[in-house]
């Protein structure tokens, strides 16, 4: 077996006990992108000889006998619209061709901190927005990897890598890593630092990352956490014990709540059949929920605020540039422009209450929501990513998300499930998605 | 001498060394009340009964031995925007007359809790904008009290009370202060919760307090600062000893920046003439200083932000009720209506880098701002409660402001001193306050 295959945290426990150098395992990435990279075209920018000469260094400290960091010497693939100062960032538009950020994004900071090897940048759609980039799904080409993290969804899935980091407006972490056979992770609103990412919304943009177990996705999360008071929307808090929780048995087994949301009729035929199966095997586990009257409106106030905040954000690039843009991104941004502040502030207060609304669920009765992350698998056809109606709930409300690649579709790609948690227990969540995996094994 | 005229500070002596009963001074201040009230016309609900049996039962605490607070038995006025469960709270409307709140504002519960007696409550401009109340300035009742704290500004500077509560969103503490000749108190922004207070804009809504000392403001302000979950504008922090470090000598003596602001021209003869003679007699310890050129915007942020989220706050009063809203305020919502989401995320966005260039104005050398309160004393007429464009900037910034009664204009009328400080720099903004004060005797 290549080493390119182990899990992050399979791969850290052999480097810390020196039976694997990140030279070797950098080395076994490279080597698998060789062979994969030309079909899977998850890479907007990978400089060969940098990785290696990060792995080399991690190596070295490593023997010189300080301590070193978590993911001392892993690989970890970045959404090139997260700031590298050693790496352009190009923010998946020509417009930033060549972009050189002067500073590192904070989580690039807290990963080069743990000891990470920053392998290189993902492709990204269009401002992370809806227009794709070249990357095809590493489960059939002709498919698309979802967006707008498709570079770092497909280089996890197809093994160039261990784990990257993706980020979510809308649906932008969990479609893909549920297309591509990952599981990935959004975690609550505010616990990830977003300074040096491409902003485009303050109230809905996350950092989120994809892995090939949940037990790399606690590993990374739990260095990437933190408060930075460059980004209004973290606080200080202590810091969570993600790996240790979601290692723990639940005291109590978990009860789900299916919810279906009132965009179920558009769930692919197989699909739909698959949750039946799921959740009629997990019996007395799960109970199908309502989702209460007032939360049924809750698409379009992420609509609103997506195109409110993102027209401010992006009002520079489409004035100095706007007919490089997409057309689908410049009619975002025109109507974006006649929005006005009255809809754009009832929208913003929609969110508390519907948070409060969700809160009591989870205190009164479930540990988590299963849910589709997305109407099916990948659909075919590289000219769109696929439509993030399953996670927009989610992203407003700023709760945390899973998804896990337990199931396949009638066209044997890779079919997610989606699990969502109570804001700010992103740790039991994880616990909460180990019980499940192991349940339905 | 009436116990009336006693600053709180004095009464809270007198009353914990058993030498004042609270009865003794509620009657005094109900007294005085009965006497100048028919003039002055700041109260829109005082209960005699009501007050006079909360300084019987602060009486009977006291004389129990148990511990009392640092307000006991000391009579407070309350802006009629600031819910009382105990008394209606009309917010200056008919449309909400009689209207009988379920819950404290948090700052009354505060109150209640250091022993203040809750004396009445305020007059109010319509929904704290610009339509005036029936108050009268106590100087000249034929003169404006301004506003839109009109009746706690009022009755404090009329010695009805020693004590009372604003809010500022523009100009509406400091202005009516500097007009009645108080001293009045704007602390930072989130210092003080809001919940319960008619909310016009998150962004610019302050609570303001009246007084007759700086003293007795460090001694309210230590009250009715706190984090409260429900104002998350509000965050934990350790307790400020507003009382003890204003009442010290600064280590070093203090450095002035005299700011006239793009609206200097606009200031009345004889007011101009005042604060030259004052800049003068300040000598060494004041500098004029030139606002940096990104602030001349401000003016027009802060009228986007408040109408903005006025606009919205507003906007079920307005359904409810549009035609029993003053024109002037009717106009404002309709002008809100109409704004823009990308015009109001412009102003908002505004606000950070304006703070932090005061911020290095302060740490590089000044201690306070100076600069006036108002366009000169309370004007004359009651149809209009003055402008607060001496105000805005600094209630957009959510900077501290203090107004001081160091001086009289040509008609013989208080001329305030505006000093402002850096955020979260509050106690010592009222130690630099004394300090003048003190100076300039």
């Amino acid at each position: 077996m290549s080493s390119a295959q182990l899990t992050a945290a399979a791969a850290a426990a052999e480097i810390q006990a020196g039976r694997l150098s990140s030279e070797e395992l950098v080395s076994a990435c490279l080597e698998r992108t060789r062979q994969v990279e030309p079909t899977v075209q998850a890479w907007q920018f990978l400089d060969e000889q940098h990785a290696l000469a990060q792995a080399r260094a991690a190596d070295d400290k490593r023997r010189s006998g300080k301590p070193v960091g978590a993911l001392c010497g892993i690989p970890v693939g970045i959404k090139d619209i997260i700031d590298t100062a050693d790496m352009p960032t190009e923010n998946g538009t020509v417009l930033h061709k060549a972009r050189m950020p002067r500073n590192d994004a904070a989580v690039v900071a807290k990963l080069r901190a743990a000891g990470a090897v920053i392998m290189g940048k993902t492709v990204t759609t269009e401002c992370a927005y809806f227009n794709p980039g070249k990357t095809r799904n590493p489960h059939n080409p002709e498919h698309t990897p979802g967006g707008s993290s498709s570079g770092s969804a497909a280089a996890v899935a197809a093994q160039m890598v261990p784990l990257a980091l993706g980020s979510q407006t809308a649906g932008s972490v969990i479609r893909p890593g549920a297309f591509c056979g990952d599981y990935a992770f959004k975690p609550t609103h505010g616990l990830i630092p977003r300074t040096g990412v491409l902003m485009l919304s303050r109230t809905l943009d996350h950092i989120g990352m994809f892995a090939r177990s949940i037990e790399d996705l606690a590993l990374l999360a739990e260095e990437l956490v933190g408060y930075d008071e460059r980004d209004p929307d973290t606080r200080p808090r202590a810091r969570m014990p993600f790996r240790a929780i979601a290692a723990e048995e639940p005291p109590i087994e978990p009860r789900f709540a299916f919810i279906k949301t009132p965009h179920w009729e558009r769930v692919d035929a197989d699909a739909k059949e698959a949750y039946g199966e799921l959740v009629e095997s997990l019996g007395e586990h799960v109970e199908e929920v309502e989702l209460f009257p007032s939360a049924r409106e809750a698409w379009d106030w992420q609509r609103t605020i997506m195109e409110a905040e993102m027209t401010a954000n992006l009002q520079p690039l489409w004035r100095e540039g706007g007919e490089r843009l997409s057309e689908r991104l410049r009619a975002l941004i025109e109507r974006g422009r006649e929005m006005r502040a009255l809809d754009y502030q009832r929208a913003l207060r929609s969110v508390q209450p519907a948070i409060e609304s969700f809160d009591e669920l989870f205190t009164e009765r479930y540990d988590a929501i299963i849910t589709p992350p997305a109407l099916g698998t990948a659909p075919k056809g590289l000219g769109a990513t696929g439509d993030p109606v399953f996670c927009v709930l989610w992203t407003l409300l700023g709760m945390p998300a899973v998804t896990l690649p337990l199931m396949r579709g009638a066209n044997g790609l890779p079919l997610g499930v989606q699990l969502v948690g109570r804001r700010h227990f992103d740790a039991r969540l994880l616990r909460t998605a180990r019980w499940l995996e192991s349940a339905l094994r």
